[in-house]
């Protein structure tokens, strides 16, 4: 069996004071490796919480990955705890000195006394190095269970797992791992979704949906079992299905990758299209989202802010006075004209939508697209905080950039 | 004694596909209200592991939280694994029905006949209505634990226990209240903070750092214990020795509350500035800070977005042709005055900072504010991810135009 259980560890975890994230990230590798999570527990500072926690856990798993309390202070009891359990002792590691002393060099920071009780590890343990902080992990078998401590700082758990654990791991067990196809779409809400794929039970797949603003995650895991034709013919399936509220398939075919705005701006850059925006409702959402995308790609080089329709016509230099109508589609023209761009778009700032008794129920805004082809323009109501806001209106404009430069 | 345990609990949870916010967040307020938190515990979706969870931490602790499996599908067993635990039968409770099917209408929503299943609570059971969701909460006593069980959904979780089960505990429990107080800090590093603080080791006070991107916070708990006057004393200090680091304090004195972003908008408003910017390197992300927190207010109108220098060139409309070298002064000025405005801000695209060896190594830009007063600017160096240079060179902005406005 290959049953495990994430012990995380640390006061600062017990508090509240940090959320977790590493033993959700962990679960996510391992359940992809082909384990099988039976446990998440997080202990404070303690010697006997710890100890306690990892002796309740050998008793029901196969594998405990513990994150915490390898550092330097007096608070860091990890390794204490371990020899307590094992009754091995804490024995010096000369060869785990010497790499932490070039990682002092390099980082160009002095090594203090403190740093040494970092190098002694429990008698007979297999060191796992950390080449990206000063914390070594290591491995030690206790009674049936295989137990690995590594630091809970993020960035260094994730590298030590993945290039000095997970080698291990796939050593001691004999793993049968999953693939993870994952459908990223915008769009379409996820109780549509789910109507759409309707009923979707077959041997060696498992379909979970994962929304995060206005991306929905479709997922398929697929088990070992599972034949390459079959996966295949799945994923078509699923793609046929969904249709065009899909932007990027991670894990299979040829398609493209990414999120939706390094979907969109790959897809500009390699049509060569110039864009030019000014955004209101998005308030600095839409050209942030791009500007992470374009990676100093040139193919957007203005954009514009504005509260009101006039305070547009005033950037864009316009004569003739303030519109008492906005003429969006004008501006965009202008606004394209102007910029030498092949699109130019426009995100209007939000209306407030009343109820009937004239309680503010909701937010609209347009997206107005201008490029050499013609124009079009599209609605959208949105509710929610005012992040959620900005975020929700700025995956419709990307959206519809999509679907027009498709 | 007033020790808890948090229980976190769904399969979403146990393989990583969400990460558990729940566990941090309760674990924050229950240490106020004067909890000691000893364990988190996560297990998924299975009977037999939620029972047993719920065994083991009535051996431990006085107060079991439980979040999630409360919904109307197959797998949200909660309630089952309660019964089982207990020996006590599942019942009928008619007023919760009622009020779920209240909520329904008021969400406009038809009720499926799985939701009926939500309405079946443990026999002697003390309810916690639920006015934000569906899925009704309950308190168990089992043996010597008090058991509270709440949906898992974040929003409905927060606010019952905020106005459901708080009330509750405090009846149950003789609880010692500590208080938070929080300095947020900008522009000096957390080291540093240390350093500037030093030793800080008195009774009744616990001192704490929280570092999230270019915010630090410096947390004092004070034990009930505490003194008003000691606790005034140790706040004067600290605010004293931070100095003007210090944006906002949490908790304590009449000065500015609120993020970075949030402050500096406040004090605009209140002394009337009008603000125009134009943005390089932050790629849109001081517009999206600054408008989050404006909230309709009209004193920033107009934004400009520029990858390069003569890109803003043309945008205000500059005769001349491009400059050679960019006049960042002459361009905030025309900024200014073409927008009447009282600050203008701009924020030069990233340049690279170049090793000897030649590798970039870090970014850097620099932030020109003219006013009708005078003018300045200050350069600013970065490192990391995209998206944390975007937001670093935000928060230099920002607490640039605070100290200036100040």
């Amino acid at each position: 069996m290959n049953r495990v259980e994430i012990l995380s560890q640390g006061d600062e975890v017990i508090t509240g004071q940090t959320v977790d994230t590493n033993a959700a990230w962990l679960s996510e590798q391992l359940v992809l490796m082909g384990f099988d999570i039976v446990r998440h527990s997080t202990v404070g500072d303690s010697i006997e919480d710890i100890r306690e926690a990892l002796s309740q856990a050998s008793q029901r798993v196969d594998l405990v990955i513990c994150s915490g309390g390898l550092g330097p202070t007096d608070d860091d009891l990890t390794a204490e705890a371990v020899a307590l359990l094992s009754g091995s002792p804490l024995e010096f590691d000369a060869q785990a000195l010497a790499l932490m002393k070039d990682m002092f060099v390099r980082l160009n920071r002095s090594m203090v006394k403190a740093n040494e009780k970092q190098v002694y590890l429990p008698k007979g343990a297999t060191r796992i190095d950390n080449f990206w902080g000063t914390a070594p992990g290591f491995i030690v078998s206790y009674k049936h269970t295989l137990m690995a401590f590594l630091p809970g700082v993020p960035g260094e758990m994730k590298a030590m797992f993945e290039h000095g654990l997970k080698p291990e791991l796939l050593k001691h067990f004999d793993l049968q791992p999953s693939r993870r196809i994952i459908f990223r779409t915008t769009g379409v809400g996820e109780s549509n979704l789910q109507e759409k794929i309707g009923k979707f039970e077959h041997e060696h797949v498992c379909l979970s949906y994962r929304a995060m603003g206005r991306e929905v995650q479709v997922k398929l895991r697929f088990s070992a079992q599972c034949k390459a034709e079959e996966l295949d013919k799945h994923c078509r399936y699923m793609a046929d299905i969904l249709g065009d509220c899909v932007f990027a398939i991670e894990g299979w075919g040829q398609g493209p990758v990414g999120n939706l705005a390094e979907v969109v701006v790959a897809l500009l850059a390699a049509k060569n299209i110039k864009l030019v925006c000014a955004e209101g409702a998005s308030g600095g959402e839409f050209m942030r989202l791009v500007s992470l995308s374009a990676k100093g790609m040139s193919f957007i080089k203005k954009g514009y802010y504005f509260a009101e329709p006039n305070d547009l016509h005033e950037m864009l230099n316009l004569q003739g006075g303030s519109p008492e109508e906005p003429h969006y589609f004008h501006l965009a023209h202008t606004l394209r004209s102007t910029s030498q761009a092949d699109i130019a778009l426009i995100i209007t700032p939000f209306d407030s939508v009343k109820s009937k008794e004239g309680d503010s129920i909701a937010k609209s805004a347009q997206c107005f697209l201008v490029s050499g082809h013609g124009q079009l323009c599209v609605s959208d109501q949105v509710t929610g905080s005012d992040a959620y806001c900005q975020h929700a209106i700025s995956y419709r404009a990307l959206n519809l950039l999509r679907k027009y430069v498709l």
